[in-house]
């Protein structure tokens, strides 16, 4: 099996996929689709590998209707085959790092006391290298990788998606209850399949030229 | 032409990538595929499509050994085929709403005068909404978007990266002068592919589990 995509299917599928402003609520995406959109999140790159995030699938209709409300009223919240909302670790600790170590040793047969040098590279670089707003912000980043992945995972399978950043994310903490687990939202993303009568879809894509985005040294 | 990729397709090629620390330095990205990355990261979505970015690549030797020197020493940005910076708009202004608004006009063939409110409501959010730290953290934070959107455009396609975050930035800044242009590294990107030799590239992935990410409400 051939199991990569040609340069031009690739931009084919990105120039397909437009922040989706109406999605057709009686389609519902196939599980098979589904878990590769969950395995494509559970393998997003971050830095140092510590993965500082949650993702919380949002199911029940009635913290959707909620959900809404607090999201400008925006129907994706409720229209969309699946809402996913990416949340960051907002007080990442020692206790991260250690979790992170452990998983490594378990994943790649090694011993905890080996990656004792990787451990103090990144308590270095996180724990005393910045402030608490300094770490949740560091954290807060690494969600918009798996955002950027998420999108152009769900493109190239030919999955509708509307990203949303403009919502009342404290809100958001408060209606799944995030604040105790210690996360809090970044985004949420709603995804699906495009309603035909979504005027924004036949839209031409805005992007500013290539010669305003790319510099060359 | 089928565009869209199978889920299995997706999962294999996000399971095959890592961040590579060795690369062949023989081995250059073809012009077709590294036209496509480009075009991917052009089309990268984001907030409110501002665009808040520019992308640097850096094909000088000489600066990229510079830019090595500010890297810890990291092999990778010599010795990959492709280097690129990811910088963010530090000083975001009126004047960058102004021309997304008439980029937007040009391309959908409408009046600037009737996206006043989609400038009203951009201005309330990112001007009014925030102050210059806070707006300089959004559009940081829109740049780990295209750099998501980049590695798995990547990936895809079969070819091989490193995303770096641990770099000198303000170095960066300097010697890529990008201060004036009112632009700041967020991170650096290499591209091409993996050496042999490499030994992180036959290592088992490490990721938490998916019970210990995922949450279902």
């Amino acid at each position: 099996m051939n199991t990569t995509m040609a340069p031009e299917q690739l931009i084919h599928q990105l120039n397909w996929r437009y922040a989706t402003k109406q999605f057709d609520p009686k389609r519902k995406i196939p599980d098979r689709d589904w878990a590769a959109l969950e395995q494509a999140l559970l393998l997003t790159p971050s830095s140092c590998g510590l993965q500082p995030w949650a993702f919380i699938e949002v199911k029940d209709p009635a913290v959707r209707a909620k959900l809404q409300a607090v999201s400008w009223g925006q129907s994706q919240i409720v229209d969309a085959s699946h809402l996913v909302v990416l949340a960051y670790k907002s007080n990442l600790g020692e206790g991260d790092l250690d979790a992170h170590i452990k998983r490594i040793a378990e994943v790649r047969g090694v011993e905890v006391k080996e990656l004792a040098g990787f451990r103090a590279m990144m308590a270095g670089l996180l724990i005393q290298g910045l402030d608490g707003a300094g770490r949740a912000a560091w954290a807060r980043n690494q969600v918009y990788i798996a955002l950027g992945n998420l999108l152009t995972a769900a493109a190239v399978l030919g999955i509708d998606a509307c990203p949303m950043e403009g919502i009342d994310r404290a809100q958001y903490d408060a209606i799944l209850d995030l604040s105790k687990k210690g996360l809090a939202t970044a985004m949420v993303a709603t995804l699906g399949y495009r309603s035909d009568a979504d005027k924004y879809g036949g839209l031409p894509k805005v992007r500013f030229s290539k010669k305003d985005v790319f510099i060359e040294i």
